[in-house]
């Protein structure tokens, strides 16, 4: 999946920053010629809900923004154990319905860890969270950092992706 | 959810031992006069196949248990962090998958820890593996142990929700 994808032009690519609170999402349109925003935003499902509704309701989310954008890879931010095990467990839970989600849908799903997005996006894996903002504003083209943040790392997995796959036109 | 159901004579509990690579499955008729065991085994996926694919895979297995046996109640063992986290983090994965798909598709989802399950089938919180395996024996009255290992473990998280919810049958 990280190869050349011969006789694309352009793809979009969905990325995923995992979450049960809050999950964001950004989709790129990858070209040749550079990368451009479709979409982002953040899923965010009530904390007051029992949890089977929160992740039923992140699934049905998820599968909407499948079937608006068809994206040819759903990228995702592979899970790290964090302090606070709580987040973990639920971000896993929410990354398990994403992956599944997608590969059933017939996408292609790639993880990154947040290292590889790093270099991918600011060119060295310790970059802050403002070297990121500013990498992925200049990459996208666009004049004010990207809100909510959630929504930007988003489109940080996506555009680590990107960098990561060279579209090759196939002559006729 | 724990409640009594009014009006209801049986109903079909299914009981899951969350995995990736085993993930224990076990349908229980409750009645008034009791428990019989419907159905019970392991879905398997492939530890050589991309993680996605399994989890997506897993995702149509349960969706087919939902829509065969139709339970009512979705009966899941509460993840809890383990010594190996890599697997920790593939059975949150797989337990998100699961309560998302049950309660997207209409049923109750009740979570229980190891500790109720074991207390609300052999009776103590501390109960080993033979004495759980002869409780499951008993309650579903079946001869030899139910192999394999995770389905009996599913077969007790459903006992342990018929354990929890009294059948009311209400006068015509």
């Amino acid at each position: 999946m990280r190869a050349e994808q011969y006789g694309v032009v352009h793809m979009f690519v969905l990325g995923i920053d995992p979450g049960l609170s809050r999950c964001g999402y950004g989709v790129v349109e990858h070209r040749r010629t550079g990368q451009r925003a479709v979409a982002a935003g953040v899923l965010r499902t009530p904390a007051k809900q029992p949890l089977p509704l929160r992740l039923a309701e992140l699934q049905r989310e998820i599968r909407t923004l499948l079937v608006e954008f068809e994206p040819a890879v759903v990228a995702i931010e592979r899970v790290l154990f964090q302090v606070n095990v709580r987040t973990a467990m639920s971000v896993g839970q929410a990354s398990g319905i994403v992956m599944a989600e997608a590969a059933g849908w017939g996408a292609d799903v790639v993880e990154y860890s947040p290292n590889e997005i790093k270099l991918a996006v600011a060119g060295h894996g310790d970059a802050d969270k403002q070297q990121m903002e500013r990498m992925v504003q200049t990459l996208i083209g666009i004049e004010i950092p990207l809100r909510p943040v959630d929504a930007a790392d988003a489109i940080a997995v996506a555009l680590c992706h990107c960098a990561q796959s060279v579209l090759v036109e196939v002559e006729r």
